[in-house]
């Protein structure tokens, strides 16, 4: 890949594609069709050099910060820089979309900018933000949240993954230095304005008819550690009176979860389990399992988890078992800058506004600097899945929409 | 330890204890107090060298027989050889005492023979089963199996452990010929009588008041790999009404399961679980879980089976999820030698006859030799823990009884 080719002035619809298509094999599990791009792994590095690779192809010099995040500058460094990007990591078999379609949307945005001639009066950055899924070490959005100061260091440091591995001797072993991570009010002040472009992970602008649109808030979300404790015994011979069997109190748990969340009209999810000891002809001494609870605001997500978790007490103690619940993480609710909100939806004309229930660095980013989201229409709204898609006409009209939001930021 | 010692003629309730300590040490997990001695792990390895010691100490001659099973021999080895023992390994964090006990009981039973001075008129053997939990390579009962032709030397060869190890490369490791595997009708041939005695595994003779019961029966049992399948999704964003989430399919499953073995008079457990892409954040796209059941007879299990998986498949159809199950091993019933069990019965006078859930070697040679099994008292009913026990006193009851057993069947 060379800067010839952005030279030569390739339309910027092909420009898209050709950046879609160079991303799209890189962390991709054959057996699946999904990616794993877990953070400072092989496929991470890779990520990364793409970024350095299409930053360099366009001129664009790249810092990567104390923290892990990548910034490809158009112009000198800040202040009141007007930043867009997202992610380049995954889920474990996540989609394509995902976090890349930010970033790639990014780097075509201004391609088409200059391409319209556009000489920036601030400065512009494209940003992949380090490990924003969590996915190998349990928390999210690790790089905006250290970039902000909301992780510490020493807790940063300290996350292992499932083999052990520390995030420390992960960024070791990747080039970079974990000593150096921690709260960076230097290049917090650089950004003016952030915009984070993102594949919607539901079906809201299906049933609006509208192939973009703007995020209005975040749900708060919260992940919490459930322990349901029983008695390890002979799954022969312990007669089912003599049993204090953790699986019927975590499984009714699910249920009533579900049941809960419904009525509240909110969410809650249990997608990881570990049993211990794990064999099949062993009662369970412990089951843990995570409940993933997000509501409209702070006081009902409070309700829905205590709803969850005094049922899973009552439960227990038919059961003999015991349970207890921790929250690992609470987001809190996130309101995106309204002065912002109304300029991107009065810029792009009749586009709609729409909340959101998942995590972004957006997120992280929002009570520090003006921020904003867009979304892309997803046809099914399946998100985190090898399925996760957007039509490519879709992902075009979102080039289009931060090209607008980007010259009307940044243009004379 | 030597053979002066049990020369000395140390009182019989001594040299129980003094066995029985010998062995506790050895493979023993000091973070969990319970027992990893998996088949030919250095813990495995380091049990045979105390059966080889115990048996030296006792000037009987030990022979590893081509399928790994230890055989002590009191006089010339067989034709009809009156056999006890049981197995030396252990499921994961196991208890002391499921298998050790019937191998220590038998070398105790033989000193008091001894002490009483009986001269055995046929041969009489201490054995130690290669393998019986299948904690390692996923197979029970291999040793044994081996032997009677019930494993496939092929398949057993090509078992793995969770590193990839095959059985074969294991047994090499440890300088034992995976070649010579295979059944052996040789050794089978010299089997009159097997008495295992083994620790109860549940609370039958606490409630019927004994130290000591005699087996009837094994309950037929069968595993089964139930897969659920729905759709991966994103946790926060996927409404309610959109998901295809197959861990609420699992968790009715679960607890119906536990409903249908109740009115069944049977048992019915999941104790295993995987999920698949197993993020806090992501609906699960698929849970396979393992099912225990075990019945009083083959129709009763084979009906159990059926009504839970019609009742997966109901559900299933609720969630927008699917469910398949196939039965990866399904052990029938065994009836253990009716004419030695009424000897033995009468022999013991008043020992109690019950049926046991649970597998063991005794089965696996039930349909070949005349076979009986003892169990000692659990006081709490709980095994495959490290808070498996039985009181001493119980214990050397059951050396009483298998000395009687012993005395009657090879004395004059």
């Amino acid at each position: 890949m060379t800067s010839e080719r952005y030279a030569a002035g390739v339309s910027a619809g092909r420009t898209f594609v050709a950046l879609w298509d160079s991303l799209l094999p890189v962390g991709r599990a054959a057996s699946t069709g999904g990616y794993r791009r877990f953070a400072w792994s092989a496929a991470d590095l890779e990520c990364r050099e793409w970024f350095r690779g299409e930053a360099g192809a366009r001129g664009m010099d790249v810092e990567q910060d104390r923290n892990g995040n990548l910034w490809a500058w158009w112009g000198t460094p800040g202040p009141n820089a007007f930043v867009t990007g997202s992610h380049l990591d995954s889920v474990p078999d996540g989609g394509a979309f995902d976090g890349p379609l930010g970033v790639v949307s990014a780097f075509a945005a201004v391609d088409r900018a200059r391409a319209h001639g556009v000489v920036p009066t601030r400065p512009v950055a494209v940003a992949a933000f380090s490990d924003e899924e969590g996915a190998r070490f349990g928390v999210a959005c690790i790089g905006s949240q250290l970039l902000t100061g909301a992780l510490s260091p020493d807790r940063a440091r300290a996350l292992t993954d499932v083999d052990g591995v520390t995030l420390a001797e992960a960024m070791a072993s990747a080039g970079a230095d974990p000593g150096a991570l921690g709260r960076d009010d230097e290049q917090l002040a650089r950004i003016g304005t952030f915009v984070e472009l993102h594949v919607e992970q539901g079906r809201g602008l299906v049933d609006l008819g509208a192939p973009v649109g703007v995020a209005t808030s975040i749900w708060p979300h919260g992940r919490y550690r459930f322990t349901f404790t029983g008695e390890a015994n002979h799954a022969g011979t312990t007669r089912l009176e003599d049993r204090r069997d953790p699986m019927l109190t975590f499984a009714e748990t699910v249920l009533s979860a579900r049941k809960r969340a419904l009525l509240a009209d909110a969410r809650a999810t249990f997608g990881k389990v570990h049993v211990e000891p794990g064999g099949t002809n062993a009662i369970p001494s412990v089951v843990r399992a995570w409940l993933d609870a997000r509501a409209v605001d702070e006081d009902s997500l409070r309700a829905l988890v205590d709803d969850i978790a005094e049922r899973a007490v009552a439960r227990a103690e038919r059961d003999g078992t015991t349970v207890e619940h921790v929250a690992e993480s609470v987001a809190p609710v996130v309101h995106f800058d309204p002065t912002l909100r109304d300029a991107v939806s009065a810029e792009l004309g009749g586009v709609p506004l729409l909340p959101t229930q998942a995590g972004h660095d957006a997120g992280v980013l929002a009570p520090h600097v003006p921020t904003t989201m867009l979304f892309v229409r997803n046809p099914t709204g399946v998100s985190h899945s090898p399925a996760e898609h957007a039509d490519q006409v879709d992902c075009l009209a979102g080039v289009d929409a931060l090209t607008a939001l980007l010259v009307a930021q940044v243009g004379r």
